[in-house]
């Protein structure tokens, strides 16, 4: 499968039907494993590496779950598409960047992946829209159990899995739920979400995990703990901490509605990023992210009409810089590509009002 | 005369139809004259300045420039009233917030005005619209000549005319062009035009002269030198000056449309600063300046229909606080009313193209 046939096809979790659509884009859950009797991969020496890629692909090919499924062998595979799986959350930076024997499994609508050589021997990862975690949880446990027929997994029967970082030692999982805070972001408040977070043993994170920044406003929201919980459990006690910072979110709109000036504010803001999707000649993946996020908040304080949620977040992940790239012929610069394709696409819709008197309570 | 009556009186230098009005706003001329026999403002005792400000006063009213004119008492107008006339030009920043018996006396159509007890005991100024330093200067030369014949100035044979600062002893003339220079600063060569202008012994300051920022892009050209040189000397050298600057300004624009990356970026300021004149909620006085600034350099480049050159300059001058302030009922915030005047503005006009391309020389 091309690069140019990747960046086209639908992404399951961008379906803007799951529950809390409005403001949780996914849920997602991620379970590490290794082999017994071999070396992490950090430690791996290439043939082994190579071994375990050939094992875990062909134990992956037999499970149900990915029947017609698509193998990216990283070695091989340009660095554009490594790029392109990762703005489409298939792969991680750390595995695009990597070196040796690692790839990952695609089932074919993309909605469980398996990647090989990572930071573990395997990692398996569900990604469902909406804030559906006990789905996302179901999906990845499926895959695991048909994994144990065919592999066997590095265990001790104290801890639990064994994982090559001391973080995810036990059930190995990390559930993840990325979340729209754009008025938190705005009244200056993602720090009381950062505490209230942390007080129940979460993170909240940028948008793609570890490391990244909250492009267009979106958080990711994670367990920490993988010991002495089990995934049960460990989900419930997000989708609480979600449902927290969907609270503080709603109470940072009571406030700002409730003021003249912040409100005042907030409709300039709105009516500005409108004004520059519509008439920017140039727009970099980040004010172009922010823009959007802008135009998501409108919709979902009820300021119409405008775009579906789910166009929003299509532009979002497909005018990022490696799907943009395969959208684009010559060598015309991304930024004046991004910028034209979002005036054509809000050259369609009429200007919206941005006053949000109405809406107080 | 009221402050509301001030506030919509035409301006009779922001008429855009002088020469290289395209570039040049105004030009202006200043002579700094004290009586004999009293101690400069900042030495004169509070009888002494009401003396002078009266002598003056009733010695402008005889000349027949000063025919209808209007006496402004800065010790019995408002401070709002004060920070209207600064905003038109007919006082300065120091004469608004002095102390003691100060004030302007201003011609009927406001092309000439003589302010008392500023920094000297009088300075006749007189503005005209485009590069025209001669008429500038033979309109306060008249002042001057008909004001001899009823106040005695104090004078120096071997030096000339005594000033209450050393730098404007001799002729006692500042000359002063304000310019509109949006593509040297956007191409970041405003450097390159103050140090052109210090060689030849003229200085490059903000729109309202000393210590003002360039607000809208807009500069003030004026000579430094008053000692040893005749006043029409001064004047063709500084219009020399004023045409060296409108060169590189015109080498600047050439070397933008010729790089396709920075023909692009221009395009896209362009585009913008038009989509927040017609969207933004909120608007400050210098943001408003800078999105004005530019639809002007897009007209003067050749883009567009769009609002006439002295529709601009007239927002420009209209949209700063004071002005807006006497426009405005309620308590409004100024920004709030200042974005909506500009949006109602720009509403007329279809959205002008910025494509520059076609503009390469």
């Amino acid at each position: 499968m091309t690069g140019s046939e990747i960046a086209v096809r639908p992404i399951p979790w961008l379906d803007a039907s799951g529950p809390e659509a409005e403001v949780v884009v996914s849920s997602r859950a991620r379970l590490a494993r290794n082999l017994q009797d071999v070396p992490f991969p950090h430690r791996a020496d290439s043939l082994q590496s190579e071994r375990v890629f050939e094992r875990v692909v062909a134990a992956v090919q037999t499970t149900p779950a990915f029947r017609d499924s698509t193998v990216f062998d990283f070695e091989l595979l340009p660095e554009r598409d490594r790029s392109l799986l990762v703005e489409r959350r298939l792969a991680t930076p750390r595995l695009a960047k990597g070196s040796g024997a690692r790839g990952v499994v695609v089932s074919r609508d993309e909605s469980v992946a398996v990647l090989v050589n990572e930071e573990d021997h395997v990692r398996i990862q569900s990604i469902v829209p909406g804030l559906n975690l006990p789905s996302a949880l179901a999906a990845a446990v499926d895959v695991d159990r048909a994994l144990e027929g065919e592999l066997e997994f590095a265990a001790d029967r104290r801890l639990g899995y064994r994982t090559a970082c001391p973080t995810n030692v036990g059930t190995g999982l990390r559930l993840s739920v990325q979340v729209h805070l754009p008025l938190l972001v705005w009244i200056g408040e993602v720090k009381r979400v950062h505490r209230a977070v942390a007080e129940m043993g979460m993170v909240l994170r940028g948008w793609l995990g570890e490391g990244s920044r909250a492009q267009g406003d979106l958080y990711q929201l994670s367990n920490q703990r993988t010991l002495g919980v089990t995934e049960e459990e460990c989900a419930k006690l997000l989708e609480r901490v979600v449902r927290r910072s969907l609270e503080l979110q709603r109470d940072a709109r009571d406030r700002i509605l409730a003021t003249d000036g912040r409100r005042a504010r907030l409709e300039d803001r709105l009516a500005r990023s409108w004004a520059i999707l519509r008439s920017a000649r140039l727009l970099s993946d980040e004010e172009a992210a922010a823009c959007l996020s802008d135009v998501w908040s409108a919709r979902v304080l009820g300021v119409g009409p405008g775009p579906t949620l789910e166009a929003l977040r299509r532009l979002l992940v497909g005018l990022q810089p490696a799907h943009l790239a395969y959208a684009t012929e010559g060598d015309e610069p991304l930024d004046g590509v991004r910028a034209r394709r979002l005036r054509e696409f809000f050259a369609e819709f009429p200007e919206p009002g941005t006053d949000l008197a109405h809406l107080r309570g």
